[in-house]
């Protein structure tokens, strides 16, 4: 460890070219971090932002038992619990950090010896085609994942390009080999959620097919193409549930060497004969979003042979690529591993979602191609899917704003081809695969939005039509209460629960689309919006300081306790944390709290007090990790709540309390951090807190000054321009900021703007142990 | 009547132009004729070969009760019996004369009143949205179908173009107008068909969606794109099955004014509010293989505007053209009804089952393009579906390859397109709407397009590859017994049941690839399938005279009863009838027989026999209707035996016994059809025994004489020609030929050939009551 430390140091003092050749950042990347406890990450194989995360899953968990919630599904959101002893297998779909699944799509196992169709029992590998395995012999790195299979002696090694997983098995063992394709498994699985699953054998070692599934999204199809390097000598297929009629297909033995199948609980096999010791097989595994033929169009164009390590090294390099775009130093491998990890769960979605040639369904169900888009429109885009904004307004979109703006303006593209294609002709809420899942609250693509349109990195007519498309979405009076809160100013509790969560999310949305208006000169829209922002006011109860909830009628309801979430007029955090949420207008809620000490001592309060053992129990997950006193971060909602000191004459407590954040919820293991990562927004609070900055109000074009943990940073931007941050008399102690200079000029605020590190730079630091 | 029949008498003396100029054909269509007993005809509204069938459906039958094939189903194949009293609705897709089904997508109904959202009760039309009907104020004509709802007092009026139906709602009283869209019905419809289906309301007039079914085809989806002359007040959806979990749609009243709805069990409403008395609402429904997209742009390129006349004005300019290719006379205006509705069932399939655009859903689930076709192989094809193979193989396509070669060909290059998507790389079988069902026996596309071949409609090296999928099909070792029919020389009961017919009828495909393989110069594989045609040899007992089913070990299997069909080595037709099917070799046949005058015994035998009680009992589509002794023209096997006299030396029994089948079996009635019309096949072999002649063996190029009812004939064709038949001395008594003249010349044997007919002519039969 000395050793690498001593590195880290080598490499900080090179210049920077030198910096970017030889830097390495993928060596600090340890997918395994959050897969232990409440990280809810995966540790397979996935290039930056890509369509396949080919990983292992240790259990299936179903959704209900017996009718009933079945609250082990929650701890499998990725598949894969660190502390599990075996693996069911490898599939190809997997959300990170999520707080809830639906993907764990085409499962792939393979065996030795006799053929067994049946995943088996937890803690009994005999039982099925599960098999022990032991961390001594896994190892995960960026686009790589291997584990000995142990009752199988078996060498599995994955690894992938965008639209493509390629497994590589070793068996160290003689015997007869089989793999098996499991249709029926998934990730927040129940009966009833596979729709319909197809399955075509095309030649000896090709298969192709697709999932059709009900679940979070309600019509979701993955398509998929899958090739072996070997002949499999035999196939087969069983069924695990009958279907009632299926035309003449009796005539045929279905199940054995018969080329199609299908049905709603498939498993298929795949037989190679007796292997020797040491040979492989290897699979590649194509998905598409559109079709079969499109799945094997992608696994055509992205991996014309059988070179696995060529696969592996050009999906390192493109994470390399991905990684440099921020350069950092810390003095500890530990940092280094947390910031880089933290920066490759923040590059693992949104995920691509259309095929090579540009195609992709919609959430109209019907196939657009982003190619026919750009000539018609000019523009040309990269669909993505699996935007998770409630979570990633915050600080993801705004981080890939400024370190991947080309990008993120694709994503918006994404977005606004959600909305032409929404029935309700509205921006994505949570959507994901070619459909809204409609999870949490918000419209939040809005913020997104914004922040691409004030910062200049959406321009133009696309602006425009982009605004447009905002206003419509915070128009859509059928949508969670928004009818009321444009009668009344605010969500009726009676009408329309967790009404205060919802009216402080649209206000702030409100302003950010005003934003965007202002940028574009539209000034009915900068003023309805403007005033509609004012609208976290009429929930605020001064009398407790907290925002409440109301009737229709304008009453306050009586019952009310700022602990507890369920029932009181919130979601995902209680009056505590979301009373603070008005990021757009920190200084009217100073005032509402009758000023900047009484604000200040309000968040001295929030973050000091001693939370009673009954509060744990409440929701599912909510857990003592990610809570320092009432402040919870391992939930989004008061995301911002630390930088809010900036606003109070105190803020230094900003600057110790950022730090300690990073140094308690993030940790260089497992089980380090605090929260689900939530498609990486607890890790882009992690990237921006650790560089010493925090977009607070994402479209704002201000980020709020903290105290950042690094050594030294660069922002190598995509307009060939690099920003610096340099941290003077840095330590774990030293974590006031007593000066901090913007290319050598003292500066007298606390914000440096979007603008001036585009402009590139460099951003000083002299940290002190003591506040000023 | 007798004012008709002087007008027949009138046009057949006119000079031919005069006859296809004002000949108005479409009025001797009657298309209620097959709707009541055996038929299984619709009598709703479409045009040639259109994509869709819209038809009143007076019942929903389930296929199972309690896990119990219901018999009933059967009966509602076409989803109209003539015998009921109520129509529960209109719905866009219907087999015509089929022993099964899987259509009936989307049903509409038009209420007044109080919405109602279940079809009722039978017997009961106040207790769902069915109504009361009567034939009095029914009718049906080519493209248009109008009834009076009498329960709601509306009338219903509706006809199509290829892909649009177009439905006209005359409200006979004011009052809340509504209209229910069904998703949930179904012809042959069990629980669990529904695989999914999904609505979306893209304006207040339009409706998009798509229905995923189960059942007879394994996964079939049909989308649809739905517009309203009126814009509609309110919509709503009633789900009839809860889905377990569905993402978080629970925040919305998905269940009234909210644009989609996905599930497996539904229903939507669209509510006019109060229409006043003659108000009216029409409905376009456009329907699409590929997409809601494909369907949408299907009802704007079909129908641009909301005038119903003109679109009904079309479509019976469009049935005459295609009846027009046949001009007939007869002496009475039922035969000509008989004649023409024949000709009309024969036009209904297959179906065009391609987009506007030329997109298709091939049989591998994927979308393919007959354009893209076209660029690559110089080829450009319309796609059809609805391959009733095992029956439409006898008549129904040669009479296409005679009357329409182009469209025949473009059903072959369906097959050949159908043949490349396969898994199991085979011809079609029984196909619809991009699925195989693979209902009945044997490879008849072999036959279909070997015909083709032969008669030189199909050429170069498109009829070469055809050749090579008829091969690869007959050679698909795991297809109903064809491994052991390679190996054996027959199917082997014990290995294969109804092993006797798929031997015979193998045996014939064999000679049909052979006469194609002859064309084409490909003498090995003439060689090799002249050779497999022998193979009904295998099963002749010259001792009983019949085929026999044999074992695996080349015995005949001892319990034998030729009457029986079901354990016999035999399907949908007996001993008695399946033996006489060697249509290729009736010679031999004959030979194996003892001579052509125990040959002729035998046939003299099965036409007189008197079947005991118990035979009417065994199965459940052969009834009294359509059987002469113990001949079955109610069921295909037998279509060819009345012209095996032919082949002995009492032809006249052949010229006796066609008149007899033509007399007997079809009648101008709705219970005029002896069995179901099996997609054209009973018509077409109507239209042929009528002209006079008849393709016994399909690919021989010939076609046997036998007894004309028609007074006097002119075949249209296609390269501009005319061939016509005359008769001299024709009555009903007069049924014998005692003279055949072609272009004036005697004709010296009992057959004439595609070629002399294609070449235009005149053929005269002299009738006599006397044979010779």
């Amino acid at each position: 460890m000395r050793h690498a430390i001593a590195l880290v140091i080598l490499i900080a003092t090179l210049p920077t070219w030198v910096f970017t050749q030889t830097s390495n950042y993928t060596q600090y990347v340890n997918p395994f971090i959050g897969t232990e406890r409440m990280g809810h990450t995966y540790p397979g194989a996935t290039v930056p932002f890509g369509a396949v995360q080919l990983s292992p899953d240790t259990d299936e968990q179903p959704h209900n038992i017996g009718g009933k919630y079945n609250p082990e599904t929650y701890r499998y959101c990725a598949g894969y619990k660190y502390e599990d002893k075996e693996i069911v297998g490898f599939s190809h779909t997997h959300f990170s950090g999520t707080g809830h699944s639906d993907l764990g799509d085409f499962l792939i196992m393979p065996t030795v010896g006799e053929l067994q169709l049946e995943p088996g029992k937890k803690g009994d590998p005999k039982s099925g085609f599960r098999s022990a395995f032991s961390h001594a012999t896994e190892a995960a790195e960026p686009d790589y994942y291997k584990v000995r299979l142990d009752d199988e002696n078996i060498l599995a090694e994955m690894t992938t390009t965008t639209r493509v997983g390629f497994h590589q098995y070793s068996f160290g063992q003689g015997g007869d080999a089989h793999v098996v394709l499991d249709l029926m498994h998934g990730i927040y699985s129940y009966e009833g959620k596979n729709v319909w699953t197809y399955v075509r054998v095309v030649n000896d070692h090709t298969v192709v097919g697709f999932r059709q599934t009900n679940g979070w999204a309600r019509t979701r199809t993955v398509y998929f193409a899958m090739e072996f390097s070997r002949q499999f000598e035999h196939y087969g297929f069983k069924e695990f549930a009958k279907q009632d009629y299926r035309g003449f297909w009796r005539k045929f033995d279905q199940y054995k060497d018969f080329p199609e199948m299908a049905g709603k609980q498939l498993r298929a096999y795949f037989d190679f004969g007796k292997l020797n010791a040491g040979d492989k097989v290897q699979v590649k595994f194509a998905l598409s979003p559109v079709s079969t033929d499109g799945a094997m169009a992608n696994l055509r164009s992205e991996i014309r042979d059988w070179d696995f390590e060529r696969v592996r090294r050009e999906g390192k390099q493109a994470w390399e690529r991905e990684l440099s775009r921020v350069g950092v130093t810390f003095d500890g491998r530990d940092d280094m591993t947390s910031f880089y990890t933290a920066m490759y769960h923040a590059m693992l979605s949104p995920t691509v979602y259309m095929d090579t040639d540009g195609r992709y369904k919609g959430i109209d169900q019907n196939v657009h191609s982003s190619v026919a888009q750009n000539r018609r429109e000019g523009l040309s885009f990269t669909n993505y899917t699996t935007f998770s904004l409630w979570d990633t307004f915050r600080a993801l979109h705004p981080l890939m704003n400024l370190i991947e703006p080309a990008r993120n303006r694709d994503f918006v593209r994404s977005m606004m081809a959600h909305h032409d294609q929404s029935p309700e002709h509205m921006l994505p809420i949570w959507s994901h695969y070619g459909n809204e899942n409609w999870c949490m609250i918000g419209y939040h693509s809005a913020s997104v939005i914004a922040d691409a349109i004030v910062t200049g990195n959406l321009t133009g007519a696309e602006a425009g039509a982009a605004l447009d498309k905002m206003v419509e979405t915070a128009h859509t009076g059928y949508y969670d209460g928004i009818a009321w809160y444009q009668k009344l100013g605010y969500v009726p509790e009676d009408k329309n629960s967790t009404s205060v969560s919802k009216t402080l999310e649209y206000a702030y949305d409100d302003w950010a689309i005003a934003q965007a208006a202002r940028k574009l000169g539209r000034s009915a829209v900068y003023n309805e919006f403007s005033k509609r922002s004012e609208n976290w006011r009429n929930l605020w109860d001064p009398s407790v300081r907290f925002m409440r909830p109301k009737d229709s009628s304008g009453n306050f309801l009586p019952k009310f306790d700022p602990l507890k979430t369920e029932g009181q007029g919130f979601i995902e955090g209680n009056a505590w944390n979301y009373s603070l949420f008005v990021p757009h207008d920190p200084e009217g809620l100073a005032e509402a709290h009758g000023g900047k000490m009484k604000f200040a001592a309000r968040l001295d309060e929030l973050f000091t007090m001693h939370l009673p053992d009954s509060f744990f129990a409440e929701t599912e997950d909510i857990t003592r990790d990610g809570i320092i006193g009432g402040y919870i971060h391992g939930n989004e909602p008061a995301h911002h709540v630390a930088y809010l000191y900036d606003w109070t004459d105190e803020p230094w407590k900003t600057q110790s309390r950022v730090r300690g954040i990073l140094r308690q919820q993030y940790r260089a293991a497992p089980d380090g951090l605090g929260g689900n990562d939530d498609c990486g927004q607890m890790s882009a609070w992690y990237v921006f807190s650790s560089l010493g900055f925090y977009p607070v109000a994402p479209a704002s074009g201000r980020f709020m000054l903290g105290s950042p943990s690094i050594k030294k940073a660069v922002l190598r931007l995509e307009n060939g321009r690099r920003f610096t941050v340099e941290t003077l008399n840095q330590s774990e102690k030293n974590v006031y900021v007593s000066r901090v200079t913007l290319d050598g000029r003292d500066l007298d605020r606390r914000y440096i703007t979007y603008s001036e590190i585009m402009a590139g730079g460099s951003l000083a630091f002299y940290m002190s142990d003591k506040h000023l």
